[in-house]
C-alpha cells in the first residue's frame, strides 16, 4: 500500500490503497459456524491504512453493513471516480485520522466483496456454493474477522467501530471477545431487529425468490435475478432514508417533464433515482448475498445469543468502554433502539457515552461528512488512545 | 336488499346486502379523463344501504382506499366469513348509523371490483383493456362517482367520508362539486403525497412490472403475476402498520418453531404473516389495478389540480365543513400532512374541526373498531344532519 496523501477532489484521502486476502480454517479443520455447520477454507478479504504502532495499541477495526466491502476509504486506482465507502470518516485529519491509527477493514463473510460467501466456489463441487452456503450469523462474521485480526499479530483492538450491520458486529465483538476490544462505537443500530426491520428484509429476500432467474440461488454463469435483485434494492435504500430528507431531495419533482406522463414510466425524481439505485446495485451486488446478510442481521439478538435472553447479561460481559450514537431521522433503528443498548450497558456497569444527533438523512446519516459525528468519534478515539497507553 | 338487523359475530351489522351497477358514459358520450382520454362506457359497482329519506338529505358517501370496494358493511350471504370492509363503523347504532343514514359505498374506476379498469373488457377489441385502459385520476374516480349519486337522484350529499386513498376523494369530491357536499371527513389522508409515499408505490409497481408473468400487462387470460403483486402487496402492507403495532402483534416471536430455521423459511411470525398477506391478497386484486390505483394517488395534487398549485386557493373552492382526523402512528400520512389539509381549509375561511387520535396501529387505525373514531364520526354527522336539515 503506497498511502500517499493525495488532495483531489477537494479532500485529504489515504490515496491509493490495496485489497489483500487472509484464508484460513481449510479442512479438516473447517469453521464452526453457529448453526453447526463448517465452512473452510474461509477466505476474508481486508484493507488497512495507516501503520501499527511498535506497541500494537493503536489498532482500530472498522465493520461495514449490508452491502459494503473492506474498501472503507482511499482509491485502487487514480481513475477510481469513487473513493471507499468512509472516506469521509477514515483519512489523514479526519475522525479516524489514520496519520495516528492503524485502521483495517474486512469484508463480511457472506458477502460477495473478496471474502467466502455463496457466490464462492464450493470446495465440493468446483462450483459456486449458492444455497449450499451455511446461513452465516453476525457472530460467525465477527469470529472470522478475529481470525484476521490474530493474524496480523492484534492482540488488543483500540477501538472497533461500525454502523448498522456494522453496528451489530460492534456489539458482537465487545461481547464474544471482551478481551480484545479496549473500546467500541456502535452506530446507528440496534441489538435486534424489530418485527418492522425483520418485515422490510423479508420482503425485500420475498422479491429476491420470486425473479425466475434466483432458481433458488443456482443462477451463476447463467442471467442473474436482476429485476428481483433491484427491487430489493429499492426497498432496502427507502428504509435508509427519512420523509424529511425525500421531501429535501425529491419532493414531488418531475424528471424531465413538464408535466405527469399518464403512464408507467418514471414520473418523479424519487422514481427515477430509485430505479436508478436498483440498476446500479445489481451490476456490483450478489443476490444470494443480499440474501445471507439480511438473514444474519435479522437473527442476530444480543441477549438471545449472550445472555439467555437477557441483553443486560450479555452486556455484562463485556469490557470495552462504548460510544453510542443514534441519528433523530434514524426509523429503521430508531434512537430508542439506541437507548436499550446504553441501558442495557449502563446496568452492567459499563463506561458507556451516549449521543442522539440531530440529522435529516435517516438511517443512512451516519455514512454522510458531518462535523459532529467526525468531531464525537475523533474525541472518543483520543481518549481511549490515552487511556489504553497508559 | 333485504336489511335485518343480525347479531351474529357477536355484533350488530345492516344483515345481507347486494352489489348493484350503473352504467354510463356509453360512446360516444363517452367520459373524457383528466390526461384527456376518453373512457366509455363506464360500469360502477356500488352498494347502499338504509333509506334516502324524503327530504334526501341524509346521503352519506363513504370512498374506499387501494384495494377496497363497495361492499363496505353487511354480508353478501349468511354463509360469508366477514362482512365488508368498514363493517365496524357501517351499520345501525354505529358510528355512521344505517337506521338514519343512507349510505352509499362504490368501487372506483380503475379498480377490478365490479367498476370498470384494466380487466374490463376493452369495446374496441373485446378483450381486457390491459394498459389500454387509461391512466385514471382521483379526480377521475370522483367524477364518475358524481354519475351515480346524479343517478341516485342525491342533489346533496350530507357527508363524503373516507380514509387514505378514500380520504383524498373526499378533499376532490368538496373542491370539485362544492355544491353537492354538505360535509365532509378525510381520514388518514394527505393532499398530495410525499416523496416516501411515492417511493412505496413505486416499488410495489416495479415489484409488478418484474414479473415475468405480468408481460406489460397482458396476462389475462394466462396465468397472472401472483409474486410480484405479492411482494407488491407486502411493501404496502408494511407501510399501513407501525413499528410499535408490529412490535405488539409479533415482535420477533417465531412461527412454529423453538428455534431458528439457518434457511430461508418463514422463521418469524411476521415473515409468515406478510406471505400470507401477499398470497391472499393475489386472489382477489388484479395486479393492474394495483397500479392504476396507485399510480392515480401519486397523481393526486389537490392545490396543483384545483389551485394553481396554491393548497388555500384549492380550498377556498370548498363550501363543506370538514372534519379532519389523523393518528399518531401513521408513518404513511403523518399528522403534518393532516395539519397542511387543516391549516390550508382555515385559511381559506371553511368550517373546520381536527383530531389527532392515539392510536397504535399506524395507518390501518382507521379500519380498526375503536370508540373514540367511533364517537367522533357520529357526533359529527349529528351535528351536520341538524344542520343541513335546518
Amino acid at each position: 500500500m503506497s498511502e500517499y496523501i493525495e488532495h483531489d477532489r477537494e479532500r485529504v484521502s489515504v490515496g491509493i490503497v490495496e485489497k489483500k486476502h487472509f484464508t484460513f480454517a481449510a479442512p479438516p479443520n473447517a469453521m464452526e459456524l453457529e448453526s453447526g455447520a463448517r465452512l473452510g477454507p474461509v477466505t476474508i478479504a481486508y484493507e488497512t491504512y495507516g501503520s501499527l504502532a511498535p506497541d500494537r495499541r493503536n489498532a482500530v477495526l472498522v465493520l461495514h453493513a449490508l452491502s459494503g466491502d473492506s474498501h472503507v476509504a482511499g482509491y485502487y486506482t487514480p481513475a477510481d471516480e469513487k473513493p471507499g465507502w468512509w472516506d469521509c470518516m477514515v483519512g489523514p485529519g479526519k475522525g479516524i485520522d489514520t496519520a495516528t491509527y492503524f485502521v483495517v477493514c474486512a469484508n463480511v463473510i457472506g458477502s460477495c466483496m473478496g471474502s467466502t460467501g455463496p457466490s464462492s466456489p464450493n470446495p465440493a463441487t468446483g462450483r459456486a456454493y449458492g444455497l449450499d452456503f451455511p446461513v452465516v450469523t453476525i457472530g460467525d462474521m465477527v469470529a472470522a474477522q478475529k481470525a484476521l485480526i490474530d493474524h496480523l499479530g492484534i492482540e488488543k483492538l483500540l477501538c472497533v467501530v461500525g454502523g448498522s450491520i456494522g453496528g451489530m458486529q460492534v456489539l458482537e465483538w465487545s461481547v464474544r471477545y471482551p478481551q480484545t476490544v479496549f473500546s467500541a462505537i456502535p452506530l446507528a443500530t440496534t441489538m435486534r431487529h424489530s418485527a418492522l426491520a425483520i418485515a422490510f428484509n423479508e420482503v425485500a429476500r420475498q422479491s429476491i425468490m420470486a425473479d425466475p432467474h434466483w432458481d433458488h440461488g443456482n443462477y451463476y454463469g447463467g442471467e442473474k435475478p436482476r429485476l428481483g435483485l433491484a427491487v430489493a434494492r429499492m426497498i432496502a435504500h427507502i428504509t435508509y432514508l427519512s420523509d424529511e430528507s425525500m421531501r429535501l431531495k425529491f419532493g414531488r419533482r418531475l424528471q424531465d417533464k413538464s408535466d405527469f406522463s399518464f403512464n408507467f414510466d418514471a414520473d418523479f425524481q424519487v422514481e427515477s433515482y430509485l430505479r436508478y439505485q436498483g440498476t446500479k446495485f445489481v451490476e456490483r451486488f450478489d443476490a444470494n448475498s443480499f440474501l445471507y446478510i439480511t438473514k444474519a442481521a435479522d437473527y442476530f439478538d444480543l441477549g438471545k445469543q449472550h445472555g439467555d435472553g437477557s441483553a443486560v447479561k450479555a452486556c455484562s460481559k463485556a469490557q470495552a468502554k462504548f460510544l453510542v450514537i443514534s441519528f433523530t431521522s434514524d426509523w429503521l433503528y430508531p434512537t430508542y433502539q439506541a437507548r436499550n443498548i446504553v441501558n442495557a450497558l449502563k446496568k452492567s456497569g459499563r463506561d458507556v457515552s451516549f449521543c442522539e444527533i440531530e440529522a435529516e438523512w435517516g438511517h443512512d446519516a451516519f455514512l454522510i461528512p458531518g462535523e459532529r459525528l467526525k468531531t464525537l468519534i475523533h474525541g472518543f478515539l483520543e481518549r481511549v488512545h490515552d487511556e489504553f497507553a497508559a
